[in-house]
């Protein structure tokens, strides 16, 4: 092999350390990776042509029946999101994607991450209403009926929990998967009315520059949000991926503010107040507050900050011998596009650019992929984004520098301890297993 | 009111008959619609502010667990695929996406539209493999263990069966709602490796000009597709919407044609024999071969064309009432992205540029809006569809006029009847009732 470009089409020399090859290597056309079938890329090789076919069992027995609503296949049982709460004791609950089984950028409505401080509230739709009040100049009542009328629109989007990530913060890594550590951020298409048309109706009072928004479940979650968001990209939604909200997901409404921390974009929502100033609820107070170096803290720090994490290979995937992978993940930044991400194989010592996953929308999950050619040796994966408004994924040292040492241990999980954003990293060892580690 | 623009927001005259708004006038901001609360938007207006909100009765119970893998809300029970062979009888099953219930342009898993020969058969996913052979350089054998290690993209598209919308082949308008006339349609996020790259593997014997895809269903299901088709952008596709393909999408891999009639994507794919000619397999003679005017039919036509429908207003959505409303609807093309939407409120006599909410994507649908002011006279809606390769969505008597005139009555749902690509037609009656016409 030569480290010449043949017809244009990059070699397969790496172009960072631990065997990271070209991002356009194999996701162009034309290169033959003919050392695949020896490297244990294909498991099992056959003159398929030469001898009849094995029948299947399947093929020889009616199938079932085509069910009205469908859930995915019996072998696929263990795809399922996390509990921290099965049994719904009277504190907060979370339910988190099981990112290392899934592939894309969408979250299937089923595995979509929940903070939930109650369950969720068995809400009749045709019950239910959103006020919207305080510094207007006519207060109004929605029905979900009057919502149906408005101009809508729909979006592709994350939603990511401040606290997610949080294990990063423990002064040794946390064994755990991708699951465990990242799992409270998922992604889905989000159609609703923007709140700004909402808005026009009751007009807005010159003095009015935050709203409350609450939702209807028991804890009765709040939040202050800027008004200048309400009439940015806010949105009152009421479909995910195409059908109406999960129960969990705020069913029938939520309010879904693109970027900024998850618990903010307020489930079961049935009041938005405009305001003056915050109203200093609880959760901006006591949860939602960002620790940094000295005796200090951030209140009203709202965007997710630019991130990205290997899924695959990553804890519990184990890798089959030596040979071609193909590293992806997913990165995201509350700020706008990703502009690029870097992988390495090594630990940091050398980075190499994924290729990303068509179309890059803006505060959506991007996924990126490079392929990798695993030489049986121990190895550091890790992935670095950037966002389109400059920012760039910190390591975990230089956010500690900024956010001052974790003080408990492990693992964190406190909301002081928010906004983590730090750089993950998976140790690969001989045996292809891969762990958690701090590099 | 003016027709000048104020502040460059176009105003709230019509901008063709019937009531149909300028595109941006609600979708930008700035404008108050101060006339929404008169005309019924608003259907209920209290002064919040000025007494206790009402407190409701779900707010005052504990919540229900959050479920490991979450099912949409019981007040949505109705939701769902609409089935022709609920029994499963040995025959074709076909369920049909609700497009009339659902917002947006990804279709839930739950919800995507199944054609079936044999309902779904029961595959182990850790006993199922894949066979690309013939006029290949090294025949191959491939687990799913396997394909997991090549590189893979992710993209989302429709996938449509040929003989969605053959309704509108009967000669009087069947009586029927929008999931009955085009719900034989849906779209995903799809991920998996693309074909060319197990191509490379294989190698391609220069006399190959078609491949043959194989179903390891009961009934066989298989069809010729040209083997340009598996160079540009054919798939194997293992997960849908970021989780793994349901059991009725092919589980655990299917072939993926994007902007081709749906049955050439083959589903519960196990096997690419690539060959000199089409195999004539009955899905391509008897089958999915389309009668023109004349003693012709049309074999080995494959893209989807330019097509688009109104889903909101439609029939079972009745009007509340005069007033705004948003006029929304779907449009896709199996030959790349949509140019534009043209909307009528008047039969055709005048159309309006409906927006397009982003991104724009090619062969995956399109989701286009237009503010509608019905005044409670009848109207008749419709949309008209350009994709960027310049094919305009045709009207009926043009596309019969090519096709030559239906000879059964009603309904028409013979493959020899498919690619009804023409304009749909929603009547409105005085009382919001809308009921499919010819116009």
């Amino acid at each position: 092999m030569s480290n010449r470009p043949q017809n244009g089409i990059p070699s397969l020399e790496p172009v960072a350390g631990n065997g990271l090859l070209n991002r356009r290597a194999l996701l162009g056309r034309g290169i033959v990776f003919a050392s695949a079938a020896v490297t244990g890329v294909t498991t099992s090789l056959t003159r398929a042509g030469a001898e009849p076919l094995a029948v299947d069992p399947w093929s020889l027995e009616i199938g079932t029946a085509i069910p009205p609503y469908e859930r995915p296949a019996k072998y696929e049982k263990d795809v399922v999101r996390t509990l921290t709460n099965p049994k719904n004791e009277p504190r907060n609950s979370q339910a988190r994607t099981p990112h290392h089984l899934l592939n894309g950028t969408i979250t299937p409505n089923g595995l979509h991450f929940v903070v939930a401080r109650g369950g969720f509230p068995d809400i009749d739709p045709d019950k239910h209403r959103l006020v919207i009040h305080g510094l207007v100049k006519q207060p109004l009542v929605f029905s979900l009926d009057a919502l149906a009328r408005y101009p809508m629109v729909s979006r592709i989007c994350f939603v990511e929990c401040g606290g997610n990530s949080a294990p990063l913060f423990s002064k040794d890594p946390v064994q755990a998967n991708v699951q465990a550590i990242h799992g409270l951020l998922s992604c889905a298409e989000w159609t609703g009315v923007r709140l700004s048309t909402l808005l026009e109706e009751t007009g807005i009072d010159p003095k009015a520059k935050w709203f409350l928004a609450e939702g209807s479940d028991l804890p009765t979650m709040n939040r202050s949000v800027p008004l200048a968001k309400a009439l940015d990209d806010a949105m009152i939604a009421l479909y995910q991926n195409g059908e109406r909200l999960n129960p969990s997901q705020g069913y029938p409404m939520r309010l879904l503010l693109p970027g900024y921390e998850g618990n903010m974009s307020v489930k079961w929502l049935h009041r938005i107040k405009l305001v003056e100033e915050p109203v200093m609820a609880m959760n901006e107070t006591m949860q939602y507050t960002m620790r940094v170096a000295g005796p200090k803290v951030w209140q009203f720090y709202f965007p997710q900050e630019v991130k990205s994490f290997v899924t695959h290979p990553s804890p519990g995937l184990t890798l089959k011998g030596p040979g071609y992978y193909e590293i992806s993940g997913l990165a995201y930044s509350g700020n706008g596009r990703i502009a690029k991400v870097m992988v390495s194989a090594d630990g940091g010592k050398s980075y190499a650019q994924a290729a990303l996953d068509a179309p890059v929308l803006s505060k959506s999950l991007t996924r990126f992929r490079i392929p990798w050619r695993w030489d049986g040796q121990p190895a550091v994966l890790q992935s670095r984004a950037w966002d389109e408004a400059g920012n760039v994924q910190p390591t975990r040292s230089e956010l500690l520098a900024e956010r001052g040492e974790p003080k408990v241990n492990p693992p964190v999980t406190a909301f002081t301890m928010g906004h983590m954003n730090a750089i993950t990293s998976w140790s690969i060892d001989e045996k292809g297993e891969a762990k958690h580690v701090y590099a």
